[in-house]
């Protein structure tokens, strides 16, 4: 990483929704962009937390027991394990934080399962 | 963590700039909010990256070599071991994620040393 990262003009070169986009890495953790739109698949991931920060847009993590709802500048982390489903009814940003080895669809697997479009 | 969590809003808690509080934890990485403004110090991390995302305002990270100017919506990464020094003309939000073991000055130390005020 050379310079500023601006995730807007990332996210212009992802091609649609869920097919996240690599910026650059944190250590042993991958920094990605996606594109929320409708609604994703069920999944927990068993060895890791999950970061989300909303840069534009309102995305709504479903839990079992809750939803979380999350406007721009609004951050949650779903605890290891815990089963959630991201959807979002407007084209919406993400901010998305995982170690590098965390499949995006977590143990569900399924067709939206794609390793990030590398960004950098 | 209950539900989102508003950067803004725990921006506004905080006593004045460079004193980082604690909104929150992604496995054993801090996430801290700060509020920048004026000239910190130099210092660099040996054992870790480091990373910024400028919520508001203008950030510049003064490297050795060259400065990385951030506005809202940009991130940057310095990599580890590499002196830095972050400033501010204006007050400017930053989200910034490092292990829990960090310390904000690095190898500086001196008066500015100082543990994150939790915000959770």
């Amino acid at each position: 990483m050379d310079g500023a990262v601006n995730l807007a003009s990332k996210l212009a070169l992802l091609p649609g929704p869920y097919r996240p986009g690599l910026v650059g890495y944190l250590n042993d953790y991958k920094l990605l962009v996606v594109n929320v739109q409708g609604e994703f698949v069920w999944h927990a991931h068993a060895e890791t937390d999950d970061f989300f920060l909303v840069l534009s847009g309102r995305l709504t993590i479903q839990l079992r027991d809750r939803d979380v709802v999350l406007g721009p500048g609004e951050l949650f982390v779903v605890p290891r394990g815990v089963e959630h489903c991201p959807k979002a009814d407007e084209e919406t940003h993400v901010l998305l934080i995982e170690p590098r080895d965390t499949v995006n669809t977590g143990d569900a697997g399924g067709e939206r399962t794609a390793p990030p479009i590398d960004l950098r």
